[in-house]
């Protein structure tokens, strides 16, 4: 498989109280029209990766508007996988274009999230839970991924401090990175004394409430070559799910889904995990690095938050995960930010990401999560 | 193309208090698996077409609970289009047997619309339309309609009796429908006495609440042959998009997201208009099925409206539309009604229909649309 990227953009991610979701999805669809050479009339089709919009803004029907945006009348559809929307997007255009019935899409990611109250946007998030058990029983998101951390800390010996780094390390890659929401640096200290949201999770273990969006095109490698825009290549895409609720899952501490995806992408790809030069994993939660960092085989598992905490994962380590800042402090506008993965991956191949600019990498890979480890999307680039 | 139809299946539609969304959806799983006499662990993708969960249900990531329902962990997403989601489904699953990736895969319709108050539901339909100007202003479904089928009325002169006509037929039809939500005969007497909803939309004019679901499995035509089950092909499949809001259309008393669907599915099919024996056209509201009939060409524009008064649309007329009772009589899940004119015309083309049994259709239409005329999806059956 070889799909080509021709153009990405990410707005800001933020508290984008000035903007509607509208005007977030327009902007960085321009702008990845523009960073691809491309006029509008160029796109055959648009996937939008969305999860909150119907209920937060009355607005459905986000494809239609994407098309309308660029003033196209082309098939255009929301694709809805909660947190793995946008992830599921990019999943959707891939198999668009090798069908064979478009040559180039546009998958969108989007969210507007921070113009209602907390409660409401916690109880929204819950749909990508099980409704009639887990969320009618009054869990939260935090909740449940504090049940999982707890069980990891005791299985494996995970310290708070360990866990802790995940967050301190992309806090820091944030504060390179100049579209990310949060750009303080932050020490343990301020992870420790942070309050406690569920036992063990403290605030800054949890990502935040955010508004952005994020646009790629991509092609067949055929049409990047007739318009001289090859370089970047996806060249896996793998996809798995698992039960809804966590209740009917045999094992906790690793997602079955991710597994899957991983399994798949790496097949299809023909490479192993140790190929993978960066990655940008779904970092919701702390946990959810570590165990994605497991899952996707790069760290043994039980074994992630020794790494982390040693800096195998930091912008000079082992593997530079989340150079971006990860959903933890580039923010998580949920529909967006697994188009934001891309993004951040296909700008790290080109060598354009400035100060947080890993070296030299040539392959990598993304990872979106939806639900406690219920949908997993995988792809992977390559640099050509 | 080429895509082969190893089962489907319906539930049946109606006020359905007994039973939640995720029974309905695994109903029509289930029943589409033996219909296909496959094995869950056989399908290999699933695409689920709905509007409403997370509004009315706080239940979002309904992909993920399709897979759950079968025990799988195969990729799995919501497609939503609004009231063209289930179309938009198949069209997601249609590529992605086309990208190669899958051999078989399900695609889902399911609304569960009967558990709230109207008021409600027909906001949140309004997410079909642009929140900012027209559900903003008040706008509603019925009204948006009304002032098209006023236009029209001015523009062709139809009356009211002619655009009665189309309830009347659909009634009638529904009537030989056993998973239909009304069994009841009309006549243009009970059409013309029932409330005004919006002028000049009376009651009897408008699709009513509905809840059910829909399945259908599709896999490539090689997977048909290799199983013994190839008899149902979908041929082309057509898809476009228009202005979310009216006040930005040119025209109104014609959808150009339906000639641009219907046009790229005769084209891809490689027939005309005249060559389709049956179809089921999104009737909404009675004018949408006049307009629908003009937009895919099977009647002049202006002339669909006398064209219906004088049978031809009928079971037995020149070209039977809505066999199944249409949205307006079968009933309108939203996201399974595309679903659900694929499950009619998959069934006609195998002369199973009984009652209601067209006489030997060898090639038919599914046409769904969402909002006003702003999304349309079209879909062209043929019996080998």
């Amino acid at each position: 498989m070889k799909i080509s990227v021709l153009g990405v953009a990410s707005t800001k991610f933020g508290e984008l109280w000035g903007k509607s979701l509208q005007d977030l999805m327009a902007e960085a669809q321009l702008a990845a029209l523009k960073d691809a050479s491309l006029q509008p009339s160029e796109v055959q089709a648009i996937f939008v990766g969305n999860m909150l919009a119907e209920k937060f803004e009355g607005q459905a029907h986000l494809g239609a508007m994407a098309s309308q945006n660029l003033n196209l009348n082309v098939p255009s559809l929301r694709i809805e996988c909660a947190c793995a929307s946008g992830g599921a997007a990019i999943a959707a255009g891939v198999r668009a274009i090798l069908s064979g019935m478009h040559e180039v899409v546009m998958v969108i990611g989007a969210e507007k999230m921070t113009d209602v109250p907390t409660p409401m946007i916690t109880s929204a998030l819950m749909g990508a839970a099980l409704y009639q058990t887990e969320h009618f029983a009054g869990a939260t998101f935090p909740s449940l991924f504090a049940l999982v951390t707890r069980l990891y800390m005791q299985k494996y010996g995970l310290t708070q401090e360990q866990l802790a780094s995940v967050s301190i390390k992309n806090h820091f890659n944030a504060t390179l990175n100049p579209l990310a929401q949060f750009s303080k640096k932050i020490t343990l200290d301020d992870v420790l004394q942070s309050p406690i949201v569920a036992d063990p999770l403290r605030l800054i273990d949890c990502s935040p409430v955010s508004d952005g969006s994020c646009a790629m095109i991509i092609s067949s490698y055929d049409y990047a070559k007739k318009i001289e825009n090859t370089g970047i290549n996806i060249i896996a895409t793998g996809m798995g799910t698992d039960a809804l609720d966590l209740a009917s899952r045999d094992e906790w501490t690793s997602f079955k889904a991710t597994k899957i995806a991983a399994e798949q992408a790496y097949r299809m790809a023909g490479i192993e995990p140790k190929d993978i030069d960066i990655a940008e994993v779904h970092d919701a939660f702390s946990l959810s690095e570590i165990i994605a960092l497991e899952d996707l085989e790069f760290f043994a598992p039980g074994t992630a938050g020794v790494a982390s905490i040693l800096g195998k994962t930091a912008l000079t380590g082992y593997i530079p995960i989340n150079s971006s800042g990860g959903l933890k402090a580039k923010g998580h506008p949920v529909g967006a930010s697994g188009l934001s993965q891309a993004v951040e991956i296909v700008n790290q191949l080109r060598g354009v990401c400035g100060a947080r600019q890993a070296k030299s990498p040539k392959i990598g890979l993304t990872h979106s999560m939806g639900g406690v480890g219920t949908t997993s999307v995988v792809h992977i680039f390559e640099k050509e």
